[in-house]
């Protein structure tokens, strides 16, 4: 089965996101986010997961969590774990996540925002499946605590349709949907 | 769309369980564990989402938590979480989940374990979706810590297929795992 780890980057944005009566904040970092979906993307051959947060402390504790998993004691203590963790990266901004994704020459690849309540998506998973699949390098992109902001949905590339299931309910957690888009997307199936 | 709220309910199971040397133990809850895996089974319509612990003080914990979010000020806080929340039902043991599932005519639904690294699977997803549409009544039972211990898994009446994405490495947080699995055998897709 095919890798696609050189196509598809997975970005966790903390900042622009809103919070529960549509504010634009800076969430705080979860540690199991990073865990979790560190987990996911190396079980489906993620290339790069980055982490994007603008607040300095909140960048000291995702190093900190990196350090520990990826070269200090958690590493010997887990060794799995030092695999997935070892994904991470770090960045202030998704743009700077865009900078660095570039390829060879110089272009950038195309954003896929996420989000629960996607009113005007335009991307469904098997399309999703298909340009990963032919080779067009994507970041995907996660918001955390109540979705991305607004402006990050619009000025994507691509707006993913939403994980629906059989009712109205979809308040899934962050690090579920990650699991869920993964899978879907994934060459495994 | 279905809903298979009838037909389907989760267990998490924490004793018996293995840790990281194989050993049989009693995890501990871990708050995080309730919240997705409600908030999952609330997406894809299970019925009921059964937390098994035999240690009372993590009983304590469940209850505080459910408490909490159902019937406390997390309740008004947030709703979304009350109405997942409030599917969990606490056991001590998985037979207790078992006899208190038994149909009208005293019948025990069937049992479907799940690992990471089941060796004689007996059962896929495309299976399982198969069975709760027919009406079968199913507990789909996970295990956290390392998994379920292997008389858990020996004596359960089906073994389902590990989730495999492109390589080898399948460390996923059962979590993600509950999540991935529950959208490959909902009717949404």
């Amino acid at each position: 089965m095919k890798l696609y780890s050189a196509n598809l980057t997975v970005a966790l944005v903390h900042h622009p996101v809103v919070d529960k009566n549509g504010k634009t904040i800076a969430a705080a970092v979860t540690s199991l986010d990073l865990h979790d979906i560190a987990r996911a993307c190396r079980t489906f051959g993620v290339g790069a997961f980055y982490v994007v947060t603008p607040l300095e402390d909140q960048q000291d504790l995702v190093r900190q969590i990196i350090v520990h998993w990826v070269t200090g004691v958690g590493a010997s203590y887990n060794p799995d774990r030092r695999s997935a963790l070892g994904l991470i990266r770090l960045k202030s901004s998704l743009a700077d996540v865009m900078d660095e994704c570039r390829d060879a020459d110089g272009r950038m690849p195309c954003t896929v925002v996420t989000s629960a309540r996607m009113e005007n998506s335009d991307l469904t998973c098997p399309d999703l499946k298909r340009m990963v699949r032919e080779d067009r390098p994507v970041v995907l992109v996660f918001g955390t605590a109540w979705g991305l902001a607004p402006e990050a949905v619009r000025d994507a590339d691509f707006r993913l349709a939403p994980i629906a299931g059989p009712g109205e309910y979809n308040h899934l957690a962050v690090r579920s949907a990650v699991a869920i888009i993964l899978d879907r997307i994934s060459g495994g199936r």
